[in-house]
């Protein structure tokens, strides 16, 4: 059997561990030198193999591929590129199958959520539709923890576990300034169609009255009037509320709150965010003083703060993702399997690429308290494992250290630009 | 010598270690029983006093008291109140003798920032003005680091390391989506009036165009056309930008960007923040893809994430100001002296409350560099100690442990309510 290259990319948001799931990869692919030739890197994702734009990993050194278990973001560079039907965009595909014959490319790693599991199905069907064979293996990841049949998905239990303890350490900070200050914080996290993040921050509370106490889902359409009376009951209960907002909070006509605010009625542009649209609703209504965040890109790049289980899981499926290419296999996906969950264990198992492409996982409704407005026990019993276990990056001079990889391209072999 | 209780309090905005400074105070007042009775802490800060609302901290477990510096917030409450002056007030002052009087209350520990220190300066006064004997000690805290005399502030390093970290791990984030996504990421930090924590960003660059590229900061006005050529340069050359901006940073006229978000000019109200603003100013004038986020309280509450050396200041600066009690001691401040920059060494000397109060330490000119979007070497000289060393948290289910005081209230003696 000939001894093939392999192609690995990234793709959509990156995360807190992707980089952990390339060393699964690289390091799994190094260990079978007999089978697998040199593991070439996308440069942002599947454009780097539209462009011919490789980087040659085996110039890294062995510290530098173990160093990305602790660097946030892609190493390798990630792109929002969704390949359409080979009907509607054939050249796309011939032009994949030029490269990776030019560079005698016979596995394919793809390392995204959804619509990165969509370009990897199609990948998958250049043996049977195009007669150029390739073994396609897709390798999960997305904090937004949307993708079917795994349990979980690498990268959202570290934003899960980045959530909750938000939550405890800003919910304690209002605690102690509310006689004279601020009322109501309000948090606003990621999840534009599903509410597993925001979901997560409940785990901050242990005991009753624990911040935070309200969480709105973009699975649970707002009533503003129940949202606020809730709001307002727990102030003057409490002293105070935090409440925790997804980013795709939405009315109950279906528009998302975020958007909506971002013209007003005058048709002049507001500036974005659920949080402040949230906080200033509040304010309106109950006169309240208010503080709110956005983290936006410091949840999900949380390196410093990760779920040790998140970052074994997404090492690996990285690593079972090269195993399964070994085997043979093409269109899978390595899944999370949840063994047990009073005493968390987990295996890998795989899922069929087709199962998983496009399909969203939001929270059903038994994680979802009848009020909408917070979780349900089971919710919490899925939810708590995910977060367990600190494996923080090393740290010199206060700062944690990260990987510097040379990121050497792969000569071009080709004397053509491809154009879209 | 009669054995007097002393009464502790936090004020202002709190911060991730100012629970060390507490600890600190009633861990060495505890030492000293022969000389303090009782350790009271003001519930919501003056006010306590002002109310006679007195927590009894001899209640609360060693291992509470331990607890609390790995606790964010402020564990007896804060509060936004500064004493007027004896002429204005006169009946303040005479219900804090009132209640001191009712407790045997010989000493006095603040907690706080420049106002605070205004507060606590005339506390000290309370002796000579007004015949009652009492020592007020000042407990320097604010992650504004605008306190003058003391080298730094507690509370200051922890939110300094936390801002460049995140810049750090941000900066990755962008660095691997600016091919087909962001190419500007906004990050907003505290600092209404001093720019040192968007200062202290700077120091997660290391190499040449790491993240953060260009800091605003309130002490320079915003130069509009040549923040937007920076940015636009910088996005030319390394294709992403990092910006880091001050809430307070101001526009050449002195008007705070953020306020002047409040209110468009047909008098709708914004949601507030700067960042928003900046990032829409420059996607309206280059176009470019903008994130932005806004921490807020996360940052001040980010326990998980501390300066060793600041957790150690803060814990040092409580214990120092107890010793300056039992030295007889009045309207004092310990304030944190610099020993040695380069293998970093530090010791506390007294330091006169009358020129701590109401002054405000901004950054000076040598700190930043000549074109107002950076600072120096000799800043980050200075800074980078004060983010070294972690002191993570006990975690357990995944989740950092706080400390939870039974916070029993001392029996009321007086039977007058306090009216302002």
């Amino acid at each position: 059997m000939a001894r093939m290259n392999a192609f690995y990319a990234q793709s959509g948001g990156v995360t807190a561990v992707i980089n952990a799931s390339a060393a699964g990869v690289i390091e799994t692919a190094r260990e079978h030198k007999d089978r697998i030739g040199k593991v070439y890197a996308g440069r942002d994702g599947i454009l780097g193999a539209l462009h011919e734009n490789l980087i040659d990993t085996s110039k890294e050194s062995r510290k530098t591929i173990e160093a990305l278990c602790h660097t946030p973001g892609g190493a390798f560079g990630s792109c929002r590129h969704k390949l359409k039907g080979l009907d509607e965009s054939r050249h796309e595909y011939e032009r994949l199958i030029e490269v990776f014959r030019a560079h005698n490319i016979g596995y394919f790693f793809y390392n995204g959520g959804g619509d990165s599991a969509d370009t990897c199905l199609k990948v998958s069907q250049l043996s049977e539709k195009m007669g150029f064979p390739i073994q396609a293996i897709h390798v999960p990841k997305t904090v937004d923890n949307d993708l079917p049949i795994t349990d979980t998905c690498p990268g959202f239990g570290s934003v899960a576990k980045y959530t909750a303890v938000c939550a405890r350490e800003a919910g304690l900070d209002v605690a102690s300034m509310y006689s004279t200050s601020t009322r109501v914080f309000v948090m606003e996290v990621m999840g534009r169609h599903a509410g597993w993040i925001a979901a997560s921050s409940a785990l901050a509370a242990e005991q009753k009255d624990d911040p935070p106490h309200v969480i709105l889902l973009p699975e649970v359409p707002l009533d503003q009037q129940a949202f606020l009376e809730r709001v307002q009951k727990t102030v003057e209960r409490i002293g105070y509320c935090v409440v925790v907002v997804s980013e795709g909070a939405r009315y109950p006509d279906g528009t998302v709150i975020a958007d909506a605010g971002t013209t007003d009625a005058f048709g002049h542009k507001q500036l974005g965010g659920v949080a402040p649209i949230i906080a200033q609703m509040i304010k309106d209504q109950l006169g309240y003083k208010y503080h709110w965040s956005v983290a936006d890109y410091l949840q999900r790049s949380a390196r410093h703060l990760v779920s040790a289980t998140d970052l074994e899981q997404a090492y690996a499926v990285g690593r079972k993702a090269v195993e399964y290419a070994l085997a043979g296999k093409n269109a899978v996906m390595p899944a999370i399997v949840r063994r047990n969950t009073q005493k968390y264990s987990w295996t890998i198992e795989e899922a069929p690429l087709n199962k998983v492409a496009n399909v969203e996982k939001k929270m059903p409704k038994k994680f979802i308290s009848k009020d909408g407005l917070n979780i349900t026990p089971s919710a919490r019993e899925y939810l708590a494992p995910l977060i367990r276990g600190e494996a923080p990056p090393p740290y010199r001079n206060g700062l944690p250290q990260i990987a510097r990889p040379k990121l050497v391209a792969v000569p071009k072999k080709l004397n053509t630009e491809f154009k879209f």
